[in-house]
């Protein structure tokens, strides 16, 4: 089966010897694309999709978001919006929601998710757990996770839950038996490495144990303060250090030098009324940005990537070309992948049409839903 | 016909008699709010819509908006974002764009924002004149608008077009031969009054002008600096004073006196990078506050209220219920409407399913297309 993508006004292919095309065409064939050329060529296909001058770019890669949970924190948000600060404790709610939660349920709830983000774009999500933090609900909620995406993340270590006997006791467990237990429904490990949750040392201990367990590390880092995250990060050469909202020189230069992608989430300081990461200072030293949503019901409820590509150009000085980079390839590279995030030979069939000319849209034309073909795999899927 | 919506989880009126009603039930009849009660009871109805535990809200008001345009602005958009001020001489580019463009291709243009706007709640937008310039263009341009709504505006004072042989003598042509062509297609006139635009005795002028000839006046107001644009608001009667950026105290007390609507465009700050309007002030002054989105290709492309209403929350301290609010009620006084923007008995039957158990998932989910359902006069059209 093979469909040509015909009339491309603009394609955004995210690849680096040729980023954008005008007047292109592209075919994907049994799931992958297998040709990229001019509009006008006809290189054979079964079906035929008019794009009509509109845009086409790869799926959105969100390579951060927190989809299984239970429960809602609007009065939260609302009182969190009328002056009130954001600490790391509103996870306890979510947290006693999502354990009382049945199974089914659950898994539900993250369908509706990512459904909502496919419909917006979103062909790759990573889901992390972390709202379980017991042994059955960090497992179970890798296994729902698992359901919808290769790229699951233990995150047993989101923060340290109330009934545990102490911090030390809760890291044992996530380095131990949790460990055991989830290490088989997931790709990667990532600790929340911040004030109110881990710390350096107990960070390491976490990623290393995970490291020896076959899971790839990824760190919350530097969200709300100054501290160890990204600095670990690069010692154990994590795939992504994540939020980077407070970064030292001495930060930046350790993303750059051990290539660590530096994954912004404005979607986390929109919601919170923080100040946004210094995203030209991290470009500037070579760092590989990526933008994705951090989706979670406490302080990122978008689960809109064209929203954050918004926030990126708009209050973090990116350009719409870096901020479609960081929100596809950036997003691939934060997940080590080459295969999504750009439509070259080989890669996935996986792409957006735009209900527009260009990708500079989704940041000059914010909040508009202007995603109106969603291709995965070379399957028209919304 | 009649239609009961049923099971509503929340229902937000607007009526400030009972702003917010839970588990609550609607009828629609012959386009009219017929019945507003609990849910379970059955008053009767044609057809019934299972809202299943979903938020309803009336229909948004969008009560400023330019949509009679041709051409686009990305490059400006892109530039500006990497740095340069806007001005609002951009404005002159897609004045010649629109003279340019044919009326089908206008009117099709025009058509395609009416739409992409129903479909995200917005029932009832104002459309101004403004790109025209010309008495053919501006008329051309009320024309089309009024195919697509009662709210439409002369903003023939949008800009001095370069091509006129002087201010003064542009504002007699405003004031004189255009205003004859375009006040039987217009319900508003309306002026820039800004630095750049028009001053304080030439707002005056073609405002009162206006009146003569039976419109009504609003008027676009201190966005750009303080200026004496919400004072000749005041003064004349105004029902808004539109952008509202930069007020003294004495122009506070004047929106308050005269009971003019002060309509805030966050997306045109949010998009220009500029300071945004003080909401908390003019509130807590008493002043009622509208949300509209501003929609040109310069300086705002939104056309997305839902995404007003973030900023609103995010940027200017509104609280969710204030937003919501400015969208619906506050979009209706400043249009003078009583039957919009609000669902109580003889109301229009305007009205939006939300997928969200409340309307301050509309700030809460930054950027998520939560609209699922819109009716417009008890039918169906998104
Ligand atoms: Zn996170
Ligand atoms: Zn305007």
């Amino acid at each position: 089966m093979s469909t040509l993508f015909d009339r491309i006004g603009l394609l955004y292919t995210g690849d680096p010897d040729r980023e954008e095309i005008r007047d292109a065409a592209l075919v994907v064939e049994d799931g992958r694309v297998a040709w990229v050329g001019p509009s006008g060529d006809d290189p054979g296909a079964d079906e035929r999709v008019d794009v009509d001058g509109r845009c086409v770019i790869p799926g959105f890669v969100d390579s951060h978001a927190h989809l299984v949970f239970a429960g809602d924190r609007t009065a939260e948000f609302t009182a969190r919006m009328s002056g009130e600060r954001y600490t790391a404790g509103g996870i306890r709610t979510t947290v006693a929601a999502t354990r009382a939660a049945g199974d089914a349920f659950l898994a539900a709830r993250t369908a509706a998710l990512v459904a909502e983000m496919l419909a917006q774009g979103t062909t790759t999500v990573e889901i992390k757990s972390g709202y379980g933090l017991t042994v059955a609900d960090e497992r179970r909620s890798l296994e729902i996770a698992r359901g919808f995406t290769e790229e699951t993340t233990y995150l047993g270590a989101h923060v340290v839950p109330p009934d545990a006997p102490s911090a030390d006791d809760y890291v044992r467990t996530v380095t131990g038996e949790m460990l055991a237990a989830c290490a088989p429904h997931a790709k990667w490990v990532d600790v929340f490495c911040d004030r109110g949750a881990f710390d350096g040392d107990q960070s390491r201990e976490i990623l290393t144990a995970g490291i020896k367990a076959g899971l790839l590390p990824r760190v919350h880092a530097n969200q709300l303060g100054h501290g160890p995250g990204v600095s670990v990060a690069a010692e154990l050469g994590a795939a992504s250090a994540d939020h980077c909202t407070h970064l030292t020189d001495a930060d930046v230069t350790a993303l750059s030098s051990a290539g660590v992608v530096a994954t912004l989430l404005p979607g986390a300081e929109f919601s919170t009324r923080s100040p946004y990461p210094e995203a030209r200072r991290l470009l500037d030293a070579g760092v590989t940005v990526a933008l994705a949503t951090d989706c979670n019901p406490g302080s990122s409820f978008t689960s809109s990537m064209p929203f954050c590509m918004a926030l990126a150009v708009r209050e973090m000085g990116m350009t719409p070309l870096e901020a479609i980079r960081a929100a596809t390839r950036g997003g691939a590279q934060a997940l080590r992948r080459t295969d999504i995030g750009v439509l070259r030979r080989g890669a996935r069939g996986d792409l957006v049409i735009l209900e527009a000319p260009s990708y500079v849209h989704l940041a000059y034309r914010p909040g508009v839903p202007l995603v109106v073909q969603v291709w995965k795999e070379g399957r028209r899927v919304a």
